[in-house]
């Protein structure tokens, strides 16, 4: 036998370590696996890795995408005077959907974090001040959560940023301090985007 | 370019499919599969072409394992004179976990339900009767959801069973009626299990 752990045990396990799935969820969705037909095991594992092979970040914005420059960076109709900072390829999804910006994104992968040692090194921020160059860009719009790394992030941009002429906003506090901006609902993230206020 | 849609798109949407999890989970998910290293989400992959691989109905209880004859069917301390017989591989862990049963399964793979079209040729019932052959098992424990289903296929097993001079209980409704089995706690399973009775 090749396995010492049953690999269906080792199925759970793994979906137990997927973020927001308890043990229960985890077993559950293993026993739904082995119901799937191979076409459509196949066709998950298959999304996998395709996605990981294929998805990775803009040359430009370093959002995920499959292209060498995403569909936003792409898009002439989008104002190239604008770039809205955020911290995870999931905060530009719940941009987005507000239907209310019509910039472009630039994302860091990461806020700044002494406390978990992440530092200006760590995250996208070269990238950012390399879009700078030139005088296409009139605004930044600082969009990190409204927490410790979100702050110390944005007050550190702000002051990377402010110096070479650009005017540096940041998204109005309608968003409840401490939360996650992922998860704020369509209307508090339009109003926070229209009451943006300069640092 | 290979797709028409956007990979990241394909992989969240793989997810939402899976049970219990929601748009913004299958969000979450995809995007913490796009932060693992290679080998996290090899191991991933990995793990669901195993399972689908490797994992196959026991030759004898039906339940899912990774051998000709599953752990339990091959244990000799196991009590061989009693089957214990429920609906899902899912019931089989349930049960097991309660550390208070020490009897064989028999795993349906279903219930009857003439609403969904699922009849006696649909469902593990040949296979059991198959193990009844002999005079080795003296009791059938039906322990399947207390559901218009699980009661159908119990009234429909006991009336094939009991001529064959087995004895034939079914868990005490100690079980939340039109509950499901998998999520009863384990003290509740234990004491429905304790307090079966013959039908």
């Amino acid at each position: 036998m090749p396995y010492k752990v049953n690999p269906l045990d080792i199925l759970i396990e793994q979906f137990r370590k997927l973020p927001g799935i308890g043990a229960k969820s985890a077993q559950k969705i293993a026993f739904h696996i082995m119901r799937m037909t191979d076409e459509e095991a196949l066709a998950f594992t298959k999304a996998i890795t395709d996605a990981k092979h294929d998805v990775h970040p803009c040359g430009v914005c370093q959002n995920l995408t499959d292209k060498p420059v995403c569909r936003i960076c792409e898009n002439p109709k989008r104002d190239h005077s604008v770039i809205c900072v955020v911290a995870e390829p999931s905060d530009v999804l719940a941009i987005e959907k507000t239907n209310e910006y019509n910039g472009l994104y630039h994302v860091l992968h990461g806020l700044l974090s002494p406390a978990e040692n992440i530092g200006p090194a760590d995250i996208r921020i070269k990238e950012l001040l390399e879009r700078l160059r030139g005088d296409e860009v009139k605004e930044i719009i600082l969009a990190t959560n409204p927490t410790v790394e979100g702050d110390a992030t944005s007050i550190y941009l702000s002051k990377l940023i402010k110096p070479l002429g650009i005017s540096v906003t940041r998204l109005a506090f309608g968003l409840p301090v401490g939360g996650d901006l992922e998860y704020a609902d369509e209307l508090t993230l339009m109003k926070a985007m229209e009451n943006r206020r300069e640092i």
